[in-house]
């Protein structure tokens, strides 16, 4: 006989989960004292926002399910956005929560509440988990861990959750009558057209004079980065990645286009836009990367879409001659064997490709030389010079999120990631948390804005408590730099809730730091840069450096709107980027039209 | 024709809405676009959660609806543990949010997401709003906003919430064509045997020798206040209330006897449980209010409980003779007519309840013999006998809610509140924000514990930017007290995740404060306490003071659960609070049994 709360955290151990994130509550308080006597290590954020966000990273480091523990009501209800955005960006996770006495939940009743911090959180987070389910009969906690991790970790993964009454938490049960899970190996997804497809797929690229793949976090998911690697270099087939995985390979390898998107980097958009079969790999390919002219998107291609999820492969803003549902491994394995002992002549494309991504960088050499303040590509382009391939990366939204995934220069084996589908301001400082325990407490960078910062802070705590070596960069433009941006562009300049003068205050970042006992330095010039940032990185504890960047600094390029005379928006194609190139330069690469 | 984010701004000027809390976004720009050109004032703060937060707080003291303007995905989000708490603790509110283009919706498709930072915020937040929809058709916007804003002030108010996409808030419409929403009056509750009850009461009040009124927001939302007094005065009724209406009687009213309830005052727990008829009348009797043994609440008296509510009504831990689902002004109205020139013999009954509310002070005097550090039952009761009439008073979560609500001596016309029901650490903070700007940004006083503040602290940089005169009270003990004191009472001690020792860090306050360039004081001992009180709340601008208490203070009293020996954990009523009285003692207290 074990208590149920002690079984769970054995549970956890026994699948090798060696970390959890918690804030600490009376309705998980079972589960909580059984963490603090498992051999898991935990955690402890201020809020469990970060709790969420934090186990999201780890999850992503890990390449494996990651476990956050909260209490009833808003312990729950504080995590939603960071569950969220394992939702959309596809990342395993399971929360599991404390609940009131079974018997003081409000069940069907319509009741509000019953039970005191009491909500139904399975009902709310039902629309964004694999898994959602309340703990009643306590021999049923094996199967329904099991099936939760399970449903986590297969197909497109995604976030789990298991509510568990104080009662229930606390009763004593026998594992050997323990109900289990057995999983329905034919609901495995096989696309059992995939060999004559891939045939097809190896007609279209013997044909194809300039072939590109695409690959996302599918690539990751599945664990298959060697074997793609093998496959471009074996066959000479250049390559973008999507968000999720710009850092599945070294910046400067020689099949290697870019990052394509609406703040992408404009060679690899017309690598895109000029290829003649357009291979997608495990990318749900967002707006955010077709652009909103969606129907525009690879128009010169025959397109072949490679998705686990079939909803994703019928979506309206995506059309593919060829729609694939499959795992990206298999897929790709499948691809390798049929393409075997094949050469595909691609050699003057690679050559165009690569052309691109050297004309265009995203880092302009004009950067480099202003004084004062920071240009934060320029910023972006020294440190990434400077890390080592071992460090893990992460950024919160806006220009440090668009900016450091257009100009970072990845070394092969490092980690650089964002939640790029949610997007949740405030996410980078707690991601870093997660990324650093999961990288085994070693260097890991954070890359963050002013307005973000704010909005989880109270992780310092959980940093300087676990002198979590986190190198925390604040891009400090004043504000809502993103906002301010599309407010001047699209209304006439009417500012409103973006900066100072518009209803925005933010505090001394060096200060605020200090009352962490935290060190802070600010750099406001370029002078001396990389020598300043090199001893920043280097420092052994937790540092905060503020960059000061020109508030009024541009974010480019970028897709951008424009409007027609009558106030209708016109959608640009990713190729005509902002600041635009001469016509006659954006027709001359453009190869077909 | 108007821009439809125009129309809906000047739709809220039109009710009356003068004040609006928001953090700005890419998907509600033209919304944030139009409030920033209304007449309407904004504020921003620096995350969603407080924009619920303090909304909430702000619709609290002004006895109206209020609103929150959010932006897509994240932006609603983020605001889920703030509308949560309007929906248990019955507060209107409206939250309209942005959306991305109506065309990029994920819909019925499946799709995790399609717009960029997009989530279908409605299926999140319906089981916690009365009513929740997204905006399709710009002609029903009129018909969306009136319809939610009747649902949420009307019957139980709650919460409710606008989703408006990015082109349905930019497009022109005509005013003059927009649907219209008709309230369904017959959909007005009111209890048709509403006479013949109240006669039935009347008998009982008749041959009563010991009733007690038990009032709670019902009296507020109703707005029967006057009418409440009146009633209880013109027939010399003793009455204690309910945790939202906690201020609306002076403390020392002579037939007020206090706040009855598992962290309530003896005084009044004895009354409930000697009353020989108790009459609730608004208040939902959570079980923080009844005791786990609900059963056994209030045991020796004739129950007649009024609540607008019908599932309140039936709900398993009340047991009640008569029930009536009324508004409470529309049953205190008729009871009042009903009673007209009664007198009731209730002078002994009276006296009885004064003793025991003189006998049972939740602020023992040997409190105030302590030097160093500051009792926090003390520090309440210091700061409460130098407080004014017009202030307003919020409190965070544990022994700030707790505590204050017990020892706070309420003066006439005083507001103080807590979100009772949800009751989310880091509430304090916002709920300042949103109650001083309703309280015409005149002075406002919020008590929170170092655990709770840490988790919306980022408030700071709105009270600094808008200046608003909130003394902010910061009971430091070193974590979470309520967690602490739960491990160490039913876990042998064993400690996980409250204070340093288990995981936590706290950074230092005075510091922090001064990053936000608002002034900071320490106190820690009680020799010139009231002195030093007097001069920070007599201070014009924003300030900080956290007060030093004793990290092993005790909360007392409260109503403690015990273990048999073989672990099942027994409930006591309410009458038996710890620490324990004699039993000689407890049982000269009860009347009855």
């Amino acid at each position: 006989m074990s208590r149920l709360a002690d079984y769970v955290m054995s549970f956890l151990e026994g699948i090798g989960v060696s970390d959890i994130f918690t804030v600490s509550g009376g309705g998980s308080i079972f589960l909580n004292d059984a963490l603090g006597q498992s051999k898991i290590k935990y955690y402890c954020c201020h809020h469990e926002q970060a709790v969420a966000m934090a186990s999201e990273a780890y999850a992503r480091v890990k390449g494996d399910i990651s476990v956050s523990l909260v209490t009833s009501g808003p312990g729950g209800t504080n995590t939603i956005t960071g569950v969220a955005g394992c939702w959309i960006d596809s990342v395993p996770n399971l929360t599991i929560s404390g609940q009131v006495y079974l018997g003081q939940t409000v069940g069907n009743s319509g009741l509000r509440q019953l039970g005191v911090q009491e909500i139904n959180i399975i009902d709310i987070v039902k629309p964004i988990t694999k898994y959602a389910v309340m703990v009643k009969n306590p021999n049923r906690i094996k199967y329904h861990l099991q099936k939760a991790i399970y449903l986590a970790k297969t197909g497109r993964p995604g976030p789990v959750w298991i509510d568990i009454p104080a009662d229930i938490q606390r009763m004593e049960i026998n594992e050997s009558e323990l109900e289990v899970f057995v999983s329905d190996e034919s609901s495995v997804i096989v696309d059992h057209n995939l060999n004559t497809k891939v045939k097809k797929v190896v007609e279209l690229l013997k044909s194809s004079q300039r072939p590109l793949i695409h690959v996302g976090q599918g690539i990751k998911i599945s664990k298959s980065e060697t074997d793609f690697m093998e496959l471009v270099e074996n066959h000479n087939l250049p390559f973008v990645t999507a968000r999720n995985a710009n850092d599945i390979v070294a910046s400067d390898h020689r099949l290697y286009v870019g990052r394509p998107g609406t703040y992408g980097q404009r060679g690899a958009n017309f690598a895109v836009q000029n290829s003649d079969l357009y291979l997608a790999i495990g990318t749900r390919l967002a707006l955010a990367q077709t652009g909103y002219a969606s129907h525009d998107y690879a128009r010169n291609a025959r397109k072949v879409i490679v998705d686990i999820d079939q909803t994703e492969l019928d979506k309206k803003t995506i059309s593919a001659d060829i729609k694939i549902q499959s795992d990206a491994k298999i897929f790709i394995t499948e691809l390798k064997n049929q393409l075997s002992g094949m050469s595909l002549n691609t050699s003057s494309w690679i050559k165009k490709c690569q052309d691109w991504k050297k004309r265009y960088p995203a880092v302009l050499s004009e950067y480099q030389k202003q004084k004062c303040p920071i240009n934060s590509y320029h910023f972006i382009d020294v440190l990434s010079s400077i890390l080592n391939a071992a460090d893990v990366i992460v950024t919160d939204m806006g220009i440090s999120f668009q900016g450091t995934h257009q100009a970072f220069q990845i070394k092969r084996g490092q980690k650089l990631f964002t939640n790029s589908g949610f997007a949740a301001m405030g996410w980078g400082l707690p991601a870093a948390v997660g990324a650093c325990v999961a990288n085994q407490c070693n260097r890991t960078v954070c890359i963050s804005g002013d307005g973000g910062f704010q909005m989880n802070m109270q992780e310092l705590a959980t940093i300087m408590h676990n002198q979590l070596p986190i190198k925390l960069f604040i891009l400090n433009n004043n504000g809502y730099l993103t906002i301010k941006q599309t407010q001047e562009h699209g209304f006439d300049g009417r500012l409103m809730g973006c900066n100072q003068e518009t209803g925005l205050s933010f505090p001394d970042i060096l200060r605020l730091a200090n009352a962490y006992d935290i060190r802070a330095v600010r750099l406001d010039n370029q002078e001396n840069l990389k020598h300043e940032l090199k001893q920043i990185i280097d420092c052994e504890k937790p540092i905060v450096c503020e960059i000061i960047m020109d508030p009024d600094q541009q974010q480019i390029p970028k897709v951008l709107n424009s409007k027609n005379p009558d106030g209708t928006i016109v959608t640009k194609p990713i190729e005509d980027m902002y600041p635009y190139l001469p016509s006659e330069e954006l027709k001359e690469n453009m190869i077909s039209n």
